[in-house]
């Protein structure tokens, strides 16, 4: 242990901080560290840090005072008040021109009211970083999103891009945009991957129901397409899941309960897009298809009162049905992808962020959980000229939608005559058909809400700033408002 | 005019405000009225109160001075701060056990809030009370929604049951609940609003686009479907609304612009559903649906490079499809039902309020936009012993659902492999499929959350208080967790 300052700081001694400080420290980062609880310190310090540049501190003070100047602070706690409570306990030790950089799953608006509050009245340079990867990505490099003070980036910026995940030579870490955009970012991976989870899992639920295929057969069908454009991290651990056997060598899976957990990031996704009026919709099915399943008692009951399902299809049909499968995911996955850089876009501009697409592309494109080799196709469409409006208008896209369509529509309505439930692939094709509808139902909607409202609509043949409002009750006449 | 007390005040002339206080005086009631901008309290009196009990004020004093004890204010002004500022103003000049009643479309929380402030320290009775119906509504009948503080009840119960609108002699008027719960019907009765609207929407672009048929005929559908089970009033008006012509004599809706308007009591709902981890697929589906066809342009621009639907189906198949296409209406109708009384079920639990399901059903049932003879069905559901844990367990509605399944499916197919967006009918599709699934596809996500975060995951042939986690990368091992 040498005797000098650290390069950095960091607090929190969790699953992710402890990993993530042997990670920085294999990268030639000098670290000291500090938890709250002390005890957790000196067992990190005894089981992973022997022989090398990790301190400890018991106290902040004497922590802050290890540190080099500019001091790098990293917080690695769960998110919420405690971020804030650690924050304040920090500013009395720290000096203008410091920074901490908050690792933690935090709410992007606490990360935009923080680094508001830090910038404006503390001079900290405060940075707000989602950091994707799990444990194993945090020890061997994670996808990390860093947003907030620009000006911290040149001081963070080569200790992060050597400890993140690299692909072809560039790291998974780039630097996104002002206030909370890092972890705004952070949330929409989140909420993405909510939303590839559950294509995947209709997936499955179509192939051992609507199919009758048998789970070691379902896991074939996972490896051989991971060889492919589905590509990715979640399609590699889904069938080894698949194939994993219980005691008894029945599959695991059945004996899972299909009750699942949130934890708050997807909801979080999916409740942002209702306020930006982006139509999230596959990611938001994803949410509403956790909640119906935590549903578990009930949808027993109605499944005795409501039948079940069809007869599963002959196997001559099969190969042709996993092609469709495989190109309802790939296109609903499209889509949902799509769904979440508008979703990005639209918030960019209303908070003022420019963010960096084509990077964001980037840095999910490994050490996160929907890495894939997809990201690489969405990066290049961001690198085009000029930029495409959206996914859904890239010609590479247009491209693989129109190979897909045919098994997307033979799936989405295989799971519909069998009465297999796919909301997030049926919520794709939903979209995928409105989004090019240049004429849509709206107009009856519109129609329905000036007869009852008087709210008045538009007309295609006029000046869409003319309103107009139609007696419908009355002679009949169309009246020309305000 | 008569020179002793008013019945009752109202504050506030908009177009629901004047003409609530004509029903109110045609019931036999005497009013006094005040408004902020005085001279259209004049311009109302000229008009509209020659010869009635009605009296104006000109300043809040003269208005409060003119009530009988205990008073009743009935607020018809815009939600929001608004509401405050008045309430404040009243403050001073009410007594204990004087009633305000909130007659606008607040949020339900700013009803809490109120409600909890003005009875812990004021002592006023507050009633917050959604109001349904629309300009003729109010003048003839709405539907109204009144919770709160239920001591009001005795005071305000003839007054407004007079003037609700009448179903089988029952007042569409009926005490709800505590707190916010009157205006928490009322938003979850427009979110309800919003999904019956989508519906119709979308089987009207069935049949111009899957089936080209001709606005004349879908018109004469709609009114046919106005004698059956689907009789309602969006029903009803939607025929006229497709037979109506423009000056030139084509339909006019097919001049009316697909961009459709939000008032956001539909957002809450979704947003609300989303706060209490309920799955409302199809009113989000609907709120999604308007965000979309919001992005005009892009849909332009997208249609030309996506391509279109496909050819309509044959002449001779469209009687079996209208057929098909009213049962998808019917089933998928039931199903959001189900999802807003599942809502409020929760949300209810949640805030603590019991409130009286049958009666809202009863209060929907006429006066307001989503009235319909299926609301009578519902109310029924809900007098049986015991009330079934939801609609869609409830013995007439799985008749219902069974006779329609075909057909529902047979319609979202038909969407589906004609390219035709049916966002609504397919959510409740979906929905309706995972509802029934006694073993849904959430073991995969619980198995993937295990495999990259250690989430844990429960066993269904274990106590479900028990967490297990499987070393997938490791030896393969399960470990019960603590």
């Amino acid at each position: 242990m040498d005797t000098t300052t650290s390069n950095l700081g960091l607090i929190g001694l969790g699953v992710m901080g402890s990993n993530l400080a042997l990670n920085l420290n294999d990268k030639g980062y000098s670290l000291s560290v500090y938890n709250r609880t002390y005890s957790l310190t000196e067992q990190f310090m005894q089981e992973h840090a022997q022989g090398r540049a990790i301190r400890s501190a018991e106290t902040l003070s004497e922590f802050v005072n290890q540190l080099d100047s500019p001091r790098i602070v990293l917080l690695m706690i769960t998110a919420g008040h405690g971020v804030d409570a650690v924050i304040e306990q920090l500013l009395p030790l720290l000096n203008p021109n410091d920074i901490i950089i908050d690792g933690g799953n935090s709410n992007y608006k606490d990360t935009s009211r923080r680094w508001k509050e830090l910038t404006e009245k503390e001079g900290i340079l405060f940075v707000g970083m989602g950091i994707s990867g799990g444990e194993e990505g945090a020890r061997h490099g994670p996808s990390m999103m860093p947003g907030g003070a620009v000006e911290a980036w040149p001081e963070i910026r080569n200790i992060f891009q050597k400890a993140a995940a690299q692909v072809d030579g560039e790291a998974c870490c780039q630097w996104l945009g002002e206030g909370g955009s890092g972890h705004y970012v952070k949330m929409v991976h989140n909420g993405i991957e909510y939303g590839d989870m559950q294509l995947i899992a209709e997936a499955c639920h179509l192939m051992q129901h609507a199919l009758g295929m048998d789970f070691d057969a379902m896991a074939d069908t996972f490896a051989a397409w991971n060889k492919g454009k589905l590509e990715s991290y979640l399609i590699e651990i889904t069938s080894e899941i698949l194939r994993h056997k219980d005691v008894d060598g029945s599959a695991l899976v059945t004996k899972i309960l299909d009750r699942a957990g949130q934890k708050g990031t997807g909801l979080w996704t999916a409740q942002d897009a209702l306020e930006h009026a982006v139509p999230l919709t596959l990611v938001t099915e994803a949410v509403h298809a956790r909640m119906l399943s935590a549903r578990k008692d009930e949808r027993v009951a109605a499944a005795k009162l409501l039948g079940g399902l069809a007869e599963p299809v002959s196997a001559e049909q099969h190969q042709a049905y996993l092609e469709a499968i495989h190109d309802a995911l790939y296109a609903a996955k499209l889509v949902s992808y799509a769904q979440g850089f508008m979703l990005m876009q639209t918030a960019a501009q209303e908070y003022g962020w420019n963010l960096a697409y084509g990077d964001i592309a980037l840095l999910w494109r490994a050490g996160c959980i929907i890495r894939s080799r997809f990201l690489g196709d969405i990066k290049a469409s961001f690198a085009r000229e000029p930029v495409p409006q959206s996914l859904l208008q890239d010609p590479f896209f247009i491209g693989e939608l129109k190979r897909s369509e045919a098994g997307w529509r033979k799936t989405v309505a295989l799971a519909v005559m069998q009465g297999v439930p796919a909301p997030a692939l049926s919520a794709a094709l939903s979209f995928y058909d409105g989004y090019r509808c240049a004429a849509g139902s709206a107009n009856i909607l519109q129609a329905q809400r000036d007869y009852f409202g008087a709210h008045t609509y538009q007309r295609t043949d006029r000046d869409p700033a003319l309103a107009f409002h139609t007696h419908w009750n009355g002679d009949g006449s169309e009246e020309q408002m305000a």
